[in-house]
């Protein structure tokens, strides 16, 4: 089984960004938005950090203290969204709970909501229209996939789990390249068989090590986008990486797999409204 | 084989929003919209008005020429998406080539758009918020199925046909009520292997008589959303009802099967949208 690792990914996408960089007359700024001090967010935080370093990239980050009310943070990320130096927005989610992350959310710009949280990013992503963002986790999975010339379209693909961040985007990007596409949650009866028809498996079940050899089929390609804590505390993902060795023609690794390419995609994004933006400002 | 038509469906959510209708203090009220003559929409818009007549509710019809300018029509559009009569709009599309459909659409408020056209209901309907209006031909589907008391939670679904008024929604709306869903379409390899595995099969390809009983595993249900012209310029669907007779256990036909049941979607859709405006109103 081939190991696709998430750095020979990264590393192609940091030249193509470099490159598309330098015939820019600006460079592209991210506001990184955090409430609090979760462990999870501050991880996040600082990957994305260094990438914008890694690229050349401008960041800002803007913190507030978890115990601020709905009204002050709506009124500080009106700003940010106003801001007219800002391109893109992270959004460190979830929110705590006094405020109402569903309002905060449907007030971002939809050119700056590069992670494809916005109601029109979401609706464009539905109807297979390009010119939407993807949240970054389910894009970094097709950049995988494509960095590894993995063939897509007719091939059948078994997503496990369905959540808006990664099964229903990812199932839409992959129809968009022609892949039939099968999505499978907690209720889906006879996972194993399911998943063992497909040629390419993506594993987003959030459940450490859930799967093992009897979903995957002799070559099949499996991604795993679970990041989860095994039995001794150690970073896990959804695939039990040991249990599909013999099976899996090709596996990524947690962690160094698709945790590591996210935050190329969040930059790739950030380029983009950026140049969509700032031509528009130019109209 | 167990023929599901639409007319006992029709009936029972005919009576159920009489009910419905009998509670409120106002009488919704729907704006149909046509420009052209176009058949297609003549005859659709022949079933929505009869529909609104045998339930009791409202309707007016805005009718335009070919001809109107783009910006023409955007201005008349616009008077009809704030007039505070209107609770519901359906625009019959396709709008002439030198309309801007796109911005059109955009323009419609959400809280009127029973046809699940915005961005908004289909950014609702994709995260499977149950506030959102699907498209009636998708939601026709559902009631089709929940009238005919059909279990759905596990089942394994095979949906031919990926568009974005039926095939995509009707996914969301599917695995929401816990189905596990499998969206085939033209680049599908062995698609009738795919469709042969399945419990449920939903035909909307638009392709006469496509489906055939090399698709159908014994005792599977087969909907059909198709509507075509077959050799001898008769009405059809897109499955071949014949050859399917021994194979699935119920099966829509085609005139009188989920084509009749979209109005009602409509209708029931209409009286949802006046109910939520008004009650907005009202704060």
């Amino acid at each position: 089984m081939e190991l696709l690792k998430g750095a020979s990914v990264v590393s192609a996408m940091n030249e193509e960004m470099k490159k598309n960089l330098s015939t820019l007359d600006y460079i592209p700024h991210l506001a990184i938005v955090r409430v609090g001090e979760r462990p999870d967010d501050l991880s996040y935080e600082r990957g994305a950090v260094k990438r914008m370093e890694t690229i050349g990239l401008n960041y800002s980050l803007f913190t507030y203290p978890e115990t601020i009310t709905h009204n002050k943070f709506q009124e500080e990320f009106e700003k940010i969204n106003d801001n007219n130096e800002i391109d893109g927005i992270l959004l460190l989610r979830p929110l705590p709970k006094h405020i109402n992350e569903e309002e905060i959310i449907q007030l971002i710009n939809p050119i700056k909501d590069i992670d494809g949280i916005s109601h029109k990013n979401m609706a464009k992503i539905f109807a297979g229209d390009k010119t939407g963002f993807a949240p970054c986790t389910a894009q970094a999975v097709v950049e995988m996939l494509h960095h590894a010339n993995i063939p897509l379209e007719g091939k059948k693909v078994a997503i496990v789990g369905r959540s808006l961040v990664v099964g229903k985007p990812l199932a839409m990007l992959l129809m968009k390249e022609n892949a039939t596409v099968t999505i499978c949650h907690t209720k889906t009866v006879e996972m194993e068989k399911e998943c063992s028809r497909a040629d390419i498996i993506i594993a987003a079940a959030g459940k450490a090590k859930m799967l093992t050899k009897e979903y995957v089929k002799e070559g099949a390609i499996v991604i795993d986008v679970g990041i989860n804590l095994d039995e001794n505390n150690k970073l896990c993902g959804d695939v039990d990486i040991v249990s599909i060795e013999e099976y899996a023609s090709m596996a990524t690794p947690v962690p160094g797999g698709v945790g590591t390419v996210t935050t190329s995609v969040l930059a790739k994004h950030l380029i983009e409204a950026a140049r969509q933006r700032r031509s528009e400002n130019k109209k």
